[in-house]
């Protein structure tokens, strides 16, 4: 199963291709979507809806997993960033993919076991997850490779779940 | 010049189309677009991108004026608002219409003439301004109403503006 993760953004959006066989992950691809802050809302919104969309005809994964927003306080860049997130999630429903949300506790939880895991502890437990050289940059990409295994870890548990009940 | 006046939301998207010939304008069409907060985010975001562009592609107006969102407090509502309202911002981007954003405050400055005006005085001025036998129901639709006229007089005002200049 290929899963395509997404930190969701306005400046950038984190995406991370990962297949997973059994209980194995292996990163297809990974990078950002950078929009410019010159720029009309409305062309970053398109950019992001084109750009994503050209991934996901290319890899056309099965599928996605996007992270959720958390801010405490800034409600004008709650509702930009909200705004892109809002163009992610439709552009993955447009092309058919189911898709899953994740609040960055999830993330934590399913990747470390530990929610309140630390960003370093995330990113170790993905290089080893996915036995890579070094921490994968930029932070937008990692998030996104996070979110991805978040995904592929739920659905495991998931399905356990079902067939202990069964 | 056809204008498609909007007031973004979720649960509730409110719509206009004003004709503006000279200084005199004419209601054209108005509604809302509802979505059911028993559905998934994505549905109900695809139910809106739908929806705006079956009325984008029936009326075929020449500009769009989006409503900016004012939340000062709840956070995780400015977020899912902000979805839908980046929905809608790429829906008018993808058809080609020149798309305005307006702040509550420069709406009631620009229909009523003064930025604190309250609901009621939007109101009354649209129903005098549009010849209307009433106030108009739903709020959200009377909201995208005002937003349409708003954006019908500040191009007026700001052609005069380069016309004085010239």
């Amino acid at each position: 199963m290929l899963i395509l993760g997404i930190d969701p953004g306005l400046a950038v959006v984190g995406y991370s291709l990962v297949e997973k066989n059994a209980n194995k992950y292996r990163v297809c691809d990974y990078g950002v979507i950078r929009t410019n802050s010159d720029q009309e809302n409305c062309e970053r919104l398109m950019q992001i809806f084109s750009e994503l969309k050209e991934i996901i005809e290319r890899y056309k994964p099965d599928e996605m997993a996007v992270e959720e927003l958390f801010f405490n306080k800034n409600v004008k860049t709650a509702i930009e960033v909200g705004q892109a997130r809002g163009v992610i999630l439709l552009t993955g429903a447009q092309s058919n993919i189911a898709v899953a949300e994740y609040t960055p506790l999830q993330v934590k939880q399913a990747v470390v076991g530990y929610g309140r895991a630390s960003k370093q502890q995330v990113q170790q437990m993905i290089k080893a997850l996915l036995n890579l050289e070094g921490i994968l940059k930029p932070d937008d990409a990692a998030d996104a490779l996070a979110v991805a295994i978040c995904h592929g870890n739920s659905i495991t548990i998931n399905r356990t779940i079902v067939s202990m009940k069964k």
